[in-house]
C-alpha cells in the first residue's frame, strides 16, 4: 500500500509549547516512521499578519527548528523546509485564487474569527484573507492525503478540497488530490491559566525551551479547581488542567487513575499534585533540553538540514507545478 | 543619464488591433531605441478572468507574439517574455498583499469599473481583484520608472507606488522604485462602430493580422456622421472615425488637412474618404501582414524569441527579488 502523505507545520512566530507537543508533535513522531512527512515552517504565511515584524519571523525560524529536531523529529525521516524558499507555492496560490471568489473568501469561519481574534478590524490585509488558498496550495503541492489539522481549522481542508475539485474539473485533470483532516485525540492543551487554550501570546505556556526552574514557577502558578480551598475537601478533576496536563504526560496511568480518585473524594492537595505534575513535566522535558542546547550550539547545522529539506521539499513541488501548468496549457517550452 | 526602464504588455486574449497600435505598440516602437524596454505576455493576468478558458490564453501568446514582431517589436532591442514563467511574480505578489488592505483592493476605481463591464456581480474571482498587486509585482520587479497606459488605467500606478514607499518604509530600503504612468498623445482609437474604444470582443476592431478583404470591408461598414445624408451636406469630422483613423494613420497631413476642411464645408462623400482609409491602413498593413506571415510560418522561433527573452527577464527578476528577501530578513541561506 502506498504510504499517505502528509502536511504539517508551524507558523514560526515564537518558539513551541507544551500545547503544540501534544496537538501536533507527537502526531509527527509517530507519522514519520509510517508516512511520507512534509514539515513546513510557514514563514511566508506569518509574514500575512507579521509584515512589520519580518525579524520576529526571521529568528522563530530557527526556533521552531530546533524544538523540532529537540523533540525527536527526524531529517532522515522527515521533511523539514521553509516555506517561503518554495516559489511553486506562490504561483500555484495566485492560479487558485482565480478559481474562488471574492465572497467565498469572506466567508471562510476560521479567518472570519481570527480577523475578530487578531482585532483588525477594518484593516485585514489582503495577505491575510486569502492565506486558505495559501494553505490550499502548501498542501495540494505535495498531493497531501492527511493534514493533521485542530477542529477549527477544518474549513481550511474544506476549502483546499474545493479547489482541488474545482481545478480538476475546469482542466479536465486529476493532477490535485483531496485531503483528509486528520484530527488529534487530545487536540487542545489548556492554558496554564485554565483557559481553553495555550497560546504564545496569551501568556499561559510552557515552552519546550523553558528552563527546569522556569517550569517549576509556570507549574507553581497554575490554575486549579477554584473551589477546592481545603486539602479534604473535594476536589474537580474535570476542567483542571494540573489533571488534563498530567493526563497527557504522566506515563503512569494506573497512579494517574488514583491520584484523579484520591483528589475527587477529598484528601489530596494541589501542591502534591502539581509536584508529581513537575516531576512528569521535567522527566518528559529533559532529554529535549539536551538536545535543544546541543543543537542551538551550531546553527549552521541546523540551516543545512533545513537547506537540504527545502531542496527536496522544492523538487516535489516543482513536479507537481509542472503538471498543474500542463493541464492549465501554459507548458510552452 | 541612465536609460529609463520601461514595463509593458498585453494580456493575450486576442490578436492585436489598430487600437494597440496606436494606444502603445507604436510608442514601443519608438521606446526601443531609448529606454531598455520589457514587453510582457501577460498569461497569468489573462488567466485572472479566463481561468475557464485556458487554450485561449495559450493560442493568444503565439498570436501577440506574432503581431509584436510583425509591427517591428526587435527582440534584440526589447525583452519580450511570458509572465507566468517568471516564478518571482506570484512571490513578490503574496508579499506585497500584506502590505495592502482588503478594503483599500475593494475600492480600486479600476477594479471597480471593469467588475461592472465583465458583469461579474457577486462572483469576482479572488484573483482577479488583487491583480492590481500583481500588476505592482510586475512593474517593481523591474525596477521599471515609466509605464506606458491609458488615463484609466492610472489608479494601478497609484496602487504600485503606494505599495513601493509603503515596502521601503517598513523594510527601511530603497529597493522598490517608485513609476510614472506614460500617457500616450493618441490614447485611444474609437472603435469601426464609432464607440469610444476598440475592443478586441466589441466586435468594432481592426485587427494588424486582418486580411485585405477583411479591412476593405470593415472600413466600408464604418460608421461615419449619422446626418452626413447627402454629398453636398456639410459633415461632421470630430467624433467621426474615419477621420480619427486616418489622423492617426495618413502620412500626408496637408492632404488630410484639405480632406476634413472639404468634408466640413460639404460636398465630400464618405465613400471617397473611406476609400483614402482603405489606401492608408493597406499601405500600413501590407508589410506587417508578410512579416507576421513569415513569422507564422516558424513558431519554433517565435518560441526562442520568447525563451530568450523569458531567460532574460527573469534574471532581472531574480536579482530585485534577492534584494526584496534581504530587506525582508528572508535571506536565509
Amino acid at each position: 500500500m502506498k504510504k499517505k502523505i502528509v502536511l504539517t507545520g508551524d507558523r514560526p512566530t515564537g518558539p513551541l509549547h507544551l500545547g503544540h507537543y501534544v496537538g501536533s508533535l507527537k502526531n509527527r513522531l509517530d507519522l514519520q516512521h509510517t508516512a511520507t512527512q512534509y514539515v513546513m515552517i510557514a514563514d511566508s504565511q506569518a509574514l500575512t499578519d507579521n509584515a512589520h515584524d519580518p525579524m520576529k519571523v526571521r529568528e522563530n525560524v530557527l526556533q521552531v527548528a530546533l524544538d523540532y529536531l529537540a523533540v525527536g523529529i527526524d531529517p532522515t525521516k522527515t521533511t523539514i523546509f521553509i516555506q517561503s524558499l518554495l516559489p511553486q507555492l506562490p504561483e500555484l496560490t495566485l492560479y487558485y485564487l482565480n478559481l474562488v471568489t471574492w465572497n467565498r473568501l469572506k466567508h471562510n469561519p476560521t479567518v472570519k474569527q481570527e480577523i475578530v481574534q487578531k482585532g483588525f478590524g477594518e484593516n485585514v490585509p489582503a495577505g491575510f484573507m486569502v492565506y486558505p488558498v495559501s494553505q490550499a496550495a502548501d498542501i495540494t503541492a505535495f498531493k497531501a492525503d492527511l493534514v493533521p489539522v485542530g477542529e477549527d481549522q477544518l474549513p481550511m481542508i474544506e476549502q483546499t478540497n474545493e479547489l482541488v475539485r474545482h481545478f480538476n474539473r475546469i482542466y479536465k485533470t486529476d493532477v490535485l488530490v483531496e485531503a483528509k483532516a486528520l484530527i488529534p485525540k487530545i487536540a487542545r492543551l489548556p492554558g496554564t491559566d485554565g483557559k481553553a487554550k495555550m497560546g504564545k501570546s496569551l501568556g499561559n505556556a510552557i515552552f519546550l525551551s523553558d528552563p527546569a526552574d522556569v517550569v517549576l514557577k509556570k507549574v507553581k502558578g497554575m490554575y486549579t479547581d477554584p473551589n477546592h480551598l481545603r486539602v479534604e475537601d473535594p476536589g474537580q478533576v474535570e476542567g483542571n488542567p494540573v489533571f488534563d496536563y498530567l493526563t497527557a504526560f504522566d506515563p503512569d496511568l494506573s497512579g494517574l487513575e488514583e491520584m484523579k480518585a484520591h483528589y475527587a473524594r477529598g484528601g489530596l492537595g494541589d501542591s502534591i499534585v502539581k509536584k508529581r505534575l513537575v516531576d512528569v513535566l521535567q522527566a518528559f522535558l529533559d532529554p529535549i533540553r539536551t538536545r535543544r542546547t546541543e543543537f542551538a550550539k551550531d546553527p549552521a547545522y541546523v540551516f543545512d538540514i533545513l537547506k537540504k529539506g527545502t531542496k527536496q521539499a522544492e523538487s516535489v513541488a516543482a513536479a507537481t507545478l509542472s503538471d498543474v501548468r500542463k493541464a492549465m496549457c501554459l507548458d510552452y517550452f
